[in-house]
């Protein structure tokens, strides 16, 4: 199969040098598996043959590549049915999806099939995607938009397929959990949490997004519709975020062995408060780290644990690659 | 495809009951799907047309049923070709396998799929039997035989496609782990947390299968074999329980936030022991919960909390069973 790499970030970056490591298991599974291009927001570069792996793992910005093709657009591509698969992975934009939405709209529309990390045309577009790829008879795989590594939407489809899914919670934003997890070992307020986490670069200048809750609604919206069937659109998330957090408030809550976390649930309402977890409950995890508790007719209780962002979001990527090309192929890539 | 269930215990009627809960979704991936027979260690029930689901799962013993045929055993069905799947829960020995060894051999060896909880075969014989499954064309699936609930086996096969593990740790043994949850909250002794343990049907009069580490060495033998490539044997784990605990020893710990538990690891060496587990990290989890801690080259660390035992354990079965139907039919229960 032929890949498009859509977004060459920090994420496309890492995607790059995971595909060049794991070139032979990919190999194993689609003989015929290249990556036929890259594209970032201001041209691309392309090859019908495949691009030099390594070559393309090297660099930090496409436009270092001697073949790069300035002023030109990804939709070309897609366009002109010159790749079988697109990993979508440009940057959020839950105001209207975009460039994202566009790529992914197309792809499918022309029998392309879909792996993305981008939450953002998930969020506003879910059941239309959807519906999308299926009449298009295409995969489309979004395992690395919520939690990062950890494989919820894979587990739900492939681990639980007896179980139905009653209830979900969970940690889902590592810079909240990074900051109320500093208060609360610490036992500093919510500004000096925050400052810290700014220095560290693990909070945005801007930390609305994170902090007010927003992405953690964005992935309640997600959850709901992939894993519960749910129709849901971000204004249907009750929201509430951590800024009215108080030392005390976490101390008192602390000494009752309770620890305040950023919580999203998807029950009957769909809701992001912070909430009393008490420290021996498995979701109660600390640091950028991200849990998910799922509550099933079968298994009863399930949570996971893993990080939310960050490079190991390929894990994600790539199993939905990977799938991708079973799905079609048949070949399987772990025989026991 | 039709359905032995082989040993009727309390597993055995929790899946009839579950079975009977899902049929509708059974009948969706497979039309053909039924329950053929149910056989327990004096005598079996058959029906090619397939047993009543409804009557089936209303009763405790098989031999309350009118059709029961005492003094015949499973084998005789396994060998006439009488069904294309068998559930293999009879008791676990990890002795001689026995009888679940023979039953899954026969079966594997005529092409016959098995889904098993029963830890004792794959323990002894895990090499020969997944080579004898490839030959056959047969799928040997065992998801349930460690941890219950938690699908770590189809959450490394289907969720983690690309990664590798590289090493893998665990709270794998929900008796002992009650015990030191116990010792750790309440601050008590080893012999009082155990005859409470015992008291309350959590651990077994005869508690050495336990408390020693002996079930938990198993599961990290049927672990590595699985997920990391090994060939290991009992006997190729270290192991030390959890007898010499005190409660001195566990109140030291917990003073500088730490717990005690018994921790299955697969890394170069295999190891049963006990060990110090931060109270903050996400594989310390309490009562009689299990957790699988992962490390991997992609997604860094992945952790899994949940039932590892008891009538959840029927999700792992379940899942296991609709896999087989899906291999076959290529169907899928879910789709978004």
């Amino acid at each position: 199969m032929r890949i498009l790499l859509v977004g060459f970030g920090f994420l496309g970056r890492e995607l790059a040098k995971a595909l060049r490591n794991k070139m032979s298991l990919l190999i194993r599974i689609d003989s015929d598996f290249r990556v036929v291009g890259a594209a970032d927001s201001k041209g691309y570069i392309y090859s019908e043959d495949g691009l030099n792996i390594e070559r393309l793992s090297g660099i930090t910005k496409l436009s270092e590549h001697e073949d790069y093709k300035s002023g030109r657009e990804a939709v070309e591509l897609i366009n002109r049915d010159l790749c079988d698969v697109i990993v979508e992975a440009t940057p959020t934009n839950i105001k209207n999806g975009e460039p994202g939405l566009t790529h992914i709209r197309l792809a499918l529309s022309r029998g392309i099939h879909v792996v993305t990390p981008n939450k953002g045309p998930l969020v506003l577009a879910f059941r239309e995607l959807m519906s999308l790829a299926e009449k298009n008879n295409c995969d489309l795989l979004y395992e690395g938009a919520v939690a990062g590594a950890i494989p919820i939407f894979s587990l739900a489809r492939e681990c639980l397929q007896g179980d139905k899914i009653i209830r979900l919670s969970g940690i889902l934003n590592g810079t909240t959990n990074y900051i109320l997890s500093r208060m609360f070992f610490e036992e500093i307020g919510f500004e000096i949490a925050l400052k810290e986490a700014q220095e560290k670069g693990i909070a945005e200048r801007d930390p609305s997004y994170d902090v007010d809750g927003i992405d953690t609604a964005c992935k309640i919206v997600i959850l709901a519709n992939a894993l519960m069937g749910r129709d849901a659109k971000i204004n249907d998330v009750e929201r509430s975020g951590i800024r009215g957090i108080t030392q005390e408030a976490m101390s008192l809550a602390k000494k009752s062995n309770y620890a305040i976390k950023l919580i999203g649930v998807v029950d009957k309402r769909l809701e992001v408060s912070p909430k009393l977890v008490p420290i021996n409950h498995p979701l109660c995890v600390h640091g950028t780290l991200n849990a998910i508790h799922l509550e099933t007719d079968l298994a009863g209780e399930i949570t996971l644990v893993g990080y939310g962002a960050g490079k190991e979001t390929v894990s994600a990527i790539l199993n939905d690659l990977i799938t991708v090309l079973r799905n079609r192929s048949g070949k399987s890539p772990k025989k026991s």
